[in-house]
């Protein structure tokens, strides 16, 4: 199967032969040289400020959403939510479960954030931003520099869902001053899922200090506490975390960040450029170069999904809820080439000549 | 590496295989179906009760404890916990954060529950029991049969940690009344760590039903709706979803659970066997399969770990706190042989003979 998806994402050699391999103990000196090495490398990649941290977390990327809302927030903020799509709203439940006040600027699908959108939130005492920067769902990626300004001029602890878009667009999280970025192993990092990474500045570091969290594996500051030695408090996704190693490395011995960023944004930019004759419309304001949301015209976007998954071996990304039957989405994170656009778009091709895309 | 370490464990070649293939996406039909039948597989070795249900939840056991006292317990119980280790200790402590009432049995290292000390809690207005059956940390693994009947005298729900006792030892769900079981993907299910799993009876999931839970990750009332459809809420680790499949499938096919845990039984009596010469004495009243907890003499037993480790490629499981210089832990479980068996003896046969371990 040739895999188009925004997660699991197709790995690396370097990855699947770990995956291989069996799982190390891990309560050594050896594993805990390669969590300090992951936590570095995560950091440098992220651009974190000076004395940031990370936490690696065995879970999902809501498991660190929700540990971020849990453990940097608390019931005297006033939290600023932009809710675009699946995971905006998300953090909308994590802030009301946890009982964290907030208003929100609610975007219709496809809608880009813009200074008029944030006008009406400047000095109304909002003490943090919380945002998906890569609102995974709709395919919309925000303007990180738009969001800094606001946030520097409010005096605003800036909390960042990077989840899909770390690694594919730039996120600079000193420039921008985000406090706390999240991102998830099956994204950019193309190791399997089961590990979130929350980055974060010494702010939110402080934050963490002072919260009473009630939970103990969302605990970050025992997970803070632990990662000083290269540990985690509970049995972690080893295999996972080996992984992830292995893929930093290999990142970082071909050009780092910057050439990743460079590389998604490029096969992006080819397989939008090969769409012109499809029924296919681009249906996003401001597209990440993580992922291209397709909107059909006059068939059933799920219908196209489940072709293309019987009949040709390829996964796009298929949406939920309202859009199911309308949108589809289609990855250009994990290990892709300009082949493998070519690949999909003929089928894509091939389906319209059917007539069942169309 | 040969690891004796109770987890993560050594993989068969089923598991490895799917361990160096791409990960799949996962909402589609054909994960479900693999997901539908890890639950059917899982209870049937769990000798779950008719109308039981499985959650597979991506963390670590640690996870499914905090999820298990959340979402089944409540202000309006009062929970009788046994207290003999590091995991009891934990349990101690999660009962605290989630302010549920409770009392405990705080049982001395390596001491057996006996009914004596239950004796005192007969008809004392407790609603819950809640016990790690196998105390990984102390290797002391409880009566089941014991805790049973008082349960049933007493019209106690019953939740058991049987994270590293699952197939390792004889753990009826039905027989001995248990509401909640709980394992983990790393230990006699030998895949890499990083999920962990609920099983529930009618009963739990009457409660769970009726939670408000505080959180979105561990609600387990969503995690159960999305599993009737084999898919989960949020992105699981999938690729050690696969491998469990793989896991759960090849055990099925090679007499289910009895012969697994005939297998694991025979390796431990195996092993302990070979102990008669050597400096080093069991320190649990009452073993379990899993593991034999051995105290060194006159030397520390962090140093023994170190020496398999550094000098003979042998991991063993060394203890932590108190007990760190004085046990470590030899495991049972995972794709072990008496061939690896007389490895490890033959080297602590070494250890002593130079002088190291006495």
């Amino acid at each position: 199967m040739l895999n188009f998806t925004v997660g699991p994402v197709q790995a690396g050699q370097e990855v699947l032969e770990i995956g291989a391999q069996q799982v190390p103990y891990f309560r050594t000196p050896e594993f805990s040289r390669v969590m300090l090495e992951n936590e570095a490398l995560v950091l440098k990649f992220a651009q974190a400020p000076q004395g940031a941290r990370a936490v690696f977390l065995t879970g999902s990327g809501t498991a660190a959403m929700e540990a971020a809302v849990m453990n940097v927030f608390t019931g005297a903020d006033k939290v600023l939510l932009v809710n675009g799509g699946g995971f905006g709203q998300r953090f909308h439940e994590l802030l009301g479960i946890h009982e964290i006040p907030f208003e929100e600027i609610k975007l219709a699908h496809g809608k880009a954030l813009t200074a008029q959108d944030l006008a009406p939130y400047e000095n109304q005492g909002f003490t943090a931003f919380l945002v998906n920067i890569h609102e995974t769902s709709t395919g919309v990626h925000y303007d990180g520099n738009l969001i800094a300004d606001f946030c520097r001029r409010n005096g605003l602890l800036l909390v960042v869902d990077a989840i899909s878009s770390f690694l594919a667009d730039n996120c600079p999280m000193e420039d921008w001053g985000v406090d706390v970025m999240i991102t998830g192993s099956q994204k950019a990092l193309a190791c399997p899922p089961g590990i979130s990474v929350l980055m974060l500045s010494q702010a939110a570091q402080k934050r963490i200090e002072a919260s009473r969290v009630k939970s103990m594996y969302f605990n970050l500051k025992d997970a803070l506490k632990n990662g000083e030695r290269g540990q985690t408090p509970f049995t972690p996704a080893v295999g996972t975390l080996l992984q992830i190693h292995a893929r930093l490395k290999a990142l970082e011995a071909s050009g780092g960040r910057e050439a990743e960023t460079v590389r998604v944004a490029e096969l992006a930019r080819d397989f939008r450029s090969r769409l012109k004759n499809l029924p296919l419309d681009i249906c996003s304001e401001s597209l990440s170069n993580a992922v291209t949301p397709l909107a059909t015209r006059h068939c059933s976007a799920y219908d196209i999904f489940t072709a293309l998954k019987d009949e040709y071996g390829i996964w796009v990304c298929p949406n939920g809820g309202d859009t199911k039957d309308r949108i589809f989405r289609v990855g250009h994170i994990g290990a892709l080439t300009v082949k493998d656009n070519e690949t999909l778009v003929h089928a894509l091709e091939e389906l319209a000549h059917r007539g069942l895309l169309k």
